[in-house]
């Protein structure tokens, strides 16, 4: 971690008790030491250290999230929202078919979130994240702290992958079939209904909702997504699949960027789509944050019902691009419509 | 760039003018396309991928900067702020002895900032940004965008380091001279004259003050610092460093920490060193933000009087750590006194 500088103002000058060296010592203590799979050196220098092995190359993911935006102090708990920030880094490595190799992590948040109880904002964030980043074996490897008037995380992932073998998002051909991981609409659902718990409870705020025992399981897709990493390094082994993504904005909206990356049209078949339990179809189509993985390969590849414990789903094709065509349509039982984007984007 | 997801709220669906779509492709315009040095693909896929050379490893450093804390929208221009961000990033990897190979760059800001005259806010700060990418032949492969209530703007690098060979905090050993490039506290006394010009000014918030012309050299360490790429490409080459660490808290601070991280003390020569003319003993020692070079050599190496076109001077020595012996002392012609930590840190 390194240090951040800002401008003098009253207090800038010497160390108390709640100073960033001893948040910096906190956060250190909880990182791994001893060299780990490819990171060589980790918090404590000018920059961390990483190694891929000869063939490798690395892949770099940045995700920036603003309290407010992406996530709510008084809607999500620190958990999930530490567990929500490096699920977005792991699941950019995992659309690329990568390993994670480091994780690095800047945090900007007011005083106060420091000043709690027992544990305070910060700790309980690093619980959520620190147990994500173990089940998935991603050290941290570094990042930055400092004071902000509002929480923002942003989180950096390095994973390995070898030369020429990443999933990108622009080898789709017309005639590959389309697939993806687990269901869709799951964390839409949860959000939706996290919405109506905050409504009717008008909670203070940072003081996160009390979630009932019985909604857990409902909201946990929302809460707690599980980036598809493992699904990811088979697809990349295997090199079956010609173009991947994983869907943070949503399908209509993560399926027309891998269309303009590849130069290719896509038709979805709406009665394939693997819609969850508790999940609309407008929610499947343009939820957003399922994390799955969206994945062409051609008529001829042998696509299994399931990568790692997870269920893999056709859900349509992709075609030439045509004049007056939509870039990606929803075919039902009656009829051809045009698919548009309609998950999320900044500043619209 | 990686779209980022959010809350509903009104206004979600759809795309406008000022969408994050257009914002990305101007970035993405504006950034390199073909492959570059060890960037083997850049921004419109989930990661970027990066190579290094057989032999070598990669250095990573990120850095968060936050409106109001470590630079404020109505005391520097968008450029210098642009500028400012990244030089910081540089600064870490000529500390490591690295080479640039990619930048990553995830900003948050207000939507007004976009809406500006001609050129608006974030084009202003990418005009900054990329003078200095440009400069050091370092390629925006990726990032982050989205809206905040505030700027905030988190910058990572990754260079590539010979293996074995990075320039690290911890290596410095009793008996090693201590050496810095350039001059300190130039920073400090231009941030200085700029609060006293905006005192007398009293601008418009998120209006920029207008700099005399005849103020601009003296405010250039504070807007325009220079990062030692160059100069920690040398270090590392010659292999005669011991340790190394960049001038961003200020030296009484990053003094101590490589003090820590090599389990010495040191001796700072009061009359040795290299003071801005503008600047005072006392910014000069607890300024911050010169990033010049701190670094350390064994008596027996050859260090030249300037690297690359910058002056290298000798001032002071790493010590034996004694109880009762501050871990940093300030020699002076009467006396030795201990050099408490007055630099940067946040949250106290």
């Amino acid at each position: 971690m390194h240090s951040g500088r800002k401008q003098p103002h009253a207090g800038r000058w010497g160390e108390r008790a709640l100073g960033e060296l001893a948040v910096l010592k906190q956060i250190r203590a909880r990182a791994v030491h001893a060299p780990r799979g490819g990171l060589r050196l980790g918090i404590g220098d000018d920059c961390a250290l990483l190694r891929v092995g000869a063939g490798e190359e690395l892949a770099v993911t940045t995700d920036l999230s603003i309290s407010g935006r992406h996530f709510r102090l008084e809607w999500q708990t620190p958990e999930s929202i530490g567990h929500r920030t490096l699920a977005r880094g792991l699941s950019d490595l995992a659309a690329m078919g990568a390993r994670p190799v480091a994780a690095f992590l800047s945090v900007g948040l007011p005083k106060d979130l420091l000043q709690d109880q027992k544990k305070n904002w910060l700790e309980r964030f690093l619980d959520g994240f620190f147990a994500l980043a173990d089940a998935f074996q991603t050290p941290l490897a570094g990042g930055d702290l400092a004071e902000s008037p509002i929480v923002v995380a942003d989180i950096v992932l390095a994973g390995a992958v070898r030369r020429g073998k990443a999933l990108l998002r622009s080898g789709a051909r017309p005639g590959d079939l389309l697939y993806v991981t687990g269901t869709l609409g799951g964390a839409a659902a949860g959000l939706a209904r996290l919405a109506q718990l905050a409504a009717s409870a008008r909670p203070a705020r940072s003081r996160p909702l009390r979630i009932p025992g019985h909604l857990e399981s409902l909201l946990a897709p929302h809460l707690y997504p599980q980036p598809r990493v493992a699904q990811g390094l088979w697809l990349a082994r295997r090199a079956l699949s010609t173009a991947a993504i994983d869907l943070s904005d949503g399908l209509s909206t993560d399926l027309a960027h891998q269309c303009e990356e590849s130069h290719v049209a896509a038709e979805v078949d709406a009665s394939a789509l693997p819609i969850h339990s508790a999940a609309t179809l407008e929610q499947a189509l343009h939820g957003g944050e399922d994390y799955e993985l969206l994945f062409t390969a051609p008529p001829a590849a042998r696509v299994p019902r399931s990568i790692a414990g997870v269920p893999v789903t056709r859900i349509g094709r992709m075609v030439r691009p045509r004049k007056g065509r939509p870039q990606v349509a929803l075919v039902t039982v009656n009829r051809t419509r045009p698919l548009a984007r309609q998950g999320w984007e900044h500043f619209s």
